[in-house]
């Protein structure tokens, strides 16, 4: 899994004297933003503004030139921060202009603080006798058939695999039995045969699910899907090695039939729509695994065994179990638990030998992706009191340790997607990812994800937008502007009192790019309930916030979100960075140890049945706390105090 | 299962002065058979010769009256044997004429001694503790959700089958949780759930196969199929009082790929040839199906389990696996063990939830319908010293007891099936089944199936014809025709010597119906290789043919063959009658045990384990055994002391 990295070089800012590593190929905006240097860019980078000119004093750049600098400039090695890409050792000097702030001292924003990404390691788990994997193939040399020894093919194969590798209690399948008498004979009993284990070793059967002519050990795969509501991942793993060598992700084909899962569920109840929606994830799927066969040139017949997660709509749809209760009260499910189903029952791709196995969900809203993400991340197993939490239009909180698990799950609304915000957007070319902001002049330093000309914010950095605002005293804890502050950048707009974060005459575009009070307050609103939610869960086991000793995010949204930001803004509880880390997908997470070890599949039927699923629209604690919530980082600063006396900010303020 | 029987009736015979009882509607002929008077009878009592006019003394009979009796003969009371039917009480003179014999004396030939059937006795098997039905229906009344228990859908179900019933470890399938919410909330909550259990109880899981809206526990049903190489029976079981509520069959659809399974196996080797008879038979079956369905008015969806049995060739081409090593040497099968398989993927026209077992094989050519017999016969649980055997074109022997089993399989030809026998056909109407001879002017009483004018040979009549002309010395032990006896029917045929049995002019046909020296022979030929296979057997068990203690005779020739033929012939060991019993069809008998008890379907496994094969072409004392056997009814007498002396014969003679 280790890449190899591009080479590091040491970037020196003059006058501050900061000195920043940061690899080949990044830019000097980027070297300066993580060492907390405002540059004023409006342009998110994309060289289109002209603002961020930085001189070069020793050492060189590729790049940084454009028509806005003159050829004496470039010749006096003036370059634009923004497009200028480290290749050596550099000194930079970051004039006054560029800042307008002394010579580019610090403006307080410190680097950003992401957390750590959390990998399984499978070395670790193999040495603690974890790693039993679910299927295994074996080579067979086999005793021809005589007078003398004229056992059926079926027992041939039985006690072989008995006698050589010490296997019992075997089951032969359907499509098996149907090729044996050939794949025997083909290379004279010299075969492969893939075994699909019971979860529980030593109870139940081994099925033999597979034969081929020859030695095929080295071939044995995998796959694993994380069905979301909006997109479907697939990975190829290697079962020999553990490896993830393909992976492959795209829109959900239901996301025709409604945006949430409220409005597919609303479909599913209509003739017909629990099928059309049913086969449209199935298709999806399927050009999934044809696309991760072909870029790994990996056999259909290679493929045993196939792990899926989702919310349990997703689950439901998937299955064409009806959703209908799920949206009613008391949201009922059909089911928690899925037994194994042969892949293809499910109209999957997949050989008939190939078994799927469907993560157990909680409740309604607590589906197998959040039970994925807490078996891979091993929480069931830590004694730390950990938070793992998944970020999203719904945000799913688990609470616990390895003695016990609570969980919940909060609707924040689309905030975090950049729903319900006036410049709003997923998290795309183009999004603003970062800022800051010369205290000053009140000039913004815009970072969009592909240094593209600005088109909007998304979640991660509106999180950031909104905590360097109030860092700045831009917005108060309510999240409104500060009407006695005077730049052409704060304005009173249609809808209330706005930042303007790009001007439309700086990069082109539609109108200028700004977030206004109501853009704040529905942040606010998303974050305090999911805020209330972890500290109803937490206070319902009889527990406080600062019991939390580390904290695991999940989900895309949680591998972008500045640490320093989300706690400033009081989206999560204060605990030391360094305690936080992230998982990226945990269903992907989850589902490639499940290919892997039966332990997984054994203890998660343990975990769900011990994981206590609050409803929080029941628990009446949760109304006040949400409230109490609806301020920048919370109402009561003693949660936050480290936050709190970073920002400068307290309870008078 | 008790029929309603007709009213018996007393018949005398004079001058004999012999009583018998039988049925109303039955013949005098038969009557005359039942106590071992001889009639002339050359038509078979068919009513065609007019040669079995006997006088009504006291009485009245019904029919016995056509063309050839005068009306002064009628109103005297002649009547003719074969076609006067019995309705009351009546005595009857055999005149001289019709015997020849004075007074219709005993010819010495006994009443015919068919073995009794042996029936499985379900209360004694309920008592004995055996009887765990493998599909259970279960009644369930649950609670409604609430806010309070928003339980999962299967949670609730699975909750309420423990809670009420004690079950445990329970999986749900997919087409049940497909359906699940929508049946559970049609009758608030009263739903029927189809339980099939594991075959191990308290080992393995109880799959919830089906649920039902409302109380449908007594209607649950099974099917049972013996599938032969000409012929396909079904059954269908009420799985609640055990009892066969339909019955179906029709030829196998295989039939026009070759009557027997060398040649079957021989066209599976061709392209598509396994699929097209695979394709034929599963036809077949579902045809079988439809009409059981139909006539017992049973839904589809009440059929839970089917179970299957078949000879190992007929089992693999039903599954679809290549049968090509069983016709050669060493002769090997693909499988003698099959898992429980859907019914559905063997194509099967039955829901989703219905599992197809099939009763494991022993080896080759001592196949599935067999071990169904031993299962359903009991032997595997008597203490007494058994001989197993279904007799057809192949017989298969089983010899042991509770403590051990031993098999083998024998080609007999298909001379009890009337092949190879000049005049030989199968049991149908026409076909001559009993038979007995004027010693004195060798004239023959042919009794036929149906009563109709005589066609040719049936086995069963086969074994009594030559029983009687060994019996009354018109061949010698050897098959020859005494050349010194002078009779019309004695001659000199285009195949040697034979007997006429029937007179063309007598009855019209095709010509005279006769037997001869090469059809004797080959009977001889086929009954040696089934009484060597049976002392082969047992002697290779360090046992003398002495020890059997009693016989269990399977497949419809056991059914109809007279013992005393049997044994006279040589054919079966000598035993008491009354030690003999028949089971009927034994792959059904076993097939609906099966379907009643998980007891069969586990002991089963432990049974065929210990069920030791022999090959009698490599057992080397089989070949003398067979030559020791060309003799009727055995060249060592010392073997049938009882036969030899109730026929008069002895070694010298």
């Amino acid at each position: 899994m280790e890449e190899s990295r591009p080479p590091r070089h040491r970037v020196t800012f003059l006058p501050a004297g900061v000195t920043v590593e940061l690899a080949a190929g990044e830019t000097l905006l980027k070297a300066a933003q993580n060492v907390g240097l405002h540059i004023n860019a409006s342009c998110g980078g994309s060289g289109v503004c002209g603002k961020c000119r930085v001189l070069i004093k020793k050492g060189t750049v590729v790049g940084g030139i454009n028509e806005k600098l003159s050829a004496f400039d470039r010749e006096a090695g003036w370059r634009q921060a923004c497009t200028a890409q480290v290749c050596g050792e550099v000194t930079v000097e970051i004039p006054a202009g560029a800042t307008k702030l002394a010579g580019g001292l610090s403006t307080g924003v410190s680097a950003r603080n992401r957390s750590r990404l959390r990998q399984y390691d499978l070395e670790e788990l193999r040495r603690a006798g974890l790693l039993h994997p679910p299927v295994e193939k074996l080579f067979l040399e086999l005793p021809r058939p005589s007078v003398v020894d004229n056992r059926a093919d079926a027992k041939r194969l039985i006690q072989g695999l008995h006698h050589q590798y010490d296997e019992r209690a075997m089951v032969l399948t359907l499509p098996l039995l149907r090729k044996l008498r050939r794949v025997l004979r083909e290379d004279d009993f010299r075969v492969t045969v893939t075994l699909a284990r019971p979860v529980h070793l030593g109870q139940g059967r081994n099925y033999v699910v597979n034969i081929q002519v020859g030695n095929w050990t080295r071939r044995s795969f995998g796959l694993v899907f994380d069905i979301g509501t909006t997109t479907i991942y697939g990975q190829l793993i290697d079962l020999n090695s553990g490896e993830i060598i393909g992976g492959e992700g795209d829109y959900n084909a239901q996301i025709s039939y409604g945006e949430d899962v409220i409005s597919r569920i609303i479909h599913a109840e209509t003739t017909a729509g629990l099928d059309t929606m049913r086969e449209a994830t199935v298709a999806t799927i399927n050009q999934l695994i044809a696309r991760l066969l072909t870029t790994t040139a990996t056999a259909p017949d290679e493929i045993t065994s196939v792990t899926i997660a989702g919310n349990t709509t997703m689950t439901h749809l998937f299955l064409g179990l009806e959703p209908h209760s799920i949206r009613r009260a008391p949201y009922v499910p059909v089911s928690t638990f899925f037994p194994p189903f042969r892949a293809s029952d499910l109209d999957l791709a997949l050989p008939h030998h190939c078994v799927a196995l469907l993560f157990p969900a909680i409740s309604s809203y607590v589906g197998g992706d959040i039970v994925a993400g807490v078996m891979g991340s091993g929480i069931y197993r830590s004694p730390a009191l950990t938070l793992y939490i998944d970020i999203g239009t719904n945000a799913e909180i688990v609470v616990g340790n390895r003695e016990w698990l609570v969980c919940a799950a909060c609707s924040a609304g689309p905030a975090f997607e950049g729903g319900g915000i006036t410049h709003g957007m997923r998290a795309a070319d183009g999004a603003i990812k970062d800022f800051s902001l010369n205290p000053e002049s009140l000039e913004p330093m815009n970072i969009t994800i592909g240094n593209r000309p600005p088109l909007g914010i998304c979640g991660s950095g509106l999180l950031i937008i909104v905590a360097t605002l109030l860092a700045h005293g831009v917005i108060d804890r309510r999240g409104r502007f500060n009407r006695r502050l005077s730049s052409p950048r704060l304005r009173e707009g249609k809808s209330g009192w706005e930042y303007v974060l790009v001007w439309q005459a700086e990069v082109g575009g539609a109108g200028d790019i700004v977030i206004n009070e109501v853009d704040i307050d529905n942040l606010i609103r998303a974050k305090a309930a999911i805020y209330a939610g972890i500290k109803t869960l937490v206070e319902e086991v009889g527990l406080a916030m600062g019991d939390l000793e580390q904290i695991i995010l999940a989900g895309a949204f949680g591998s972008f979100i500045d640490l320093d930001a989300a706690m400033a803004i009081g989206l999560l509880p204060e605990v030391a960075p360094g305690k936080v880390t992230y998982v990226g997908n945990g269903a992907l997470m989850g589902g490639r140890l499940s290919e892997l070890s039966n332990h997984i599949r054994r203890d998660v039927v343990e975990v769900v049945n011990r994981m206590t699923s609050f409803e929080l629209s029941e628990v009446t604690s949760f109304k006040d706390q949400y409230v109490a919530s609806l301020f920048l980082p919370h109402t009561d600063l003693e949660l936050f105090p480290v936050t709190a006396k970073r920002l400068g900010i307290s309870s008078e303020r």
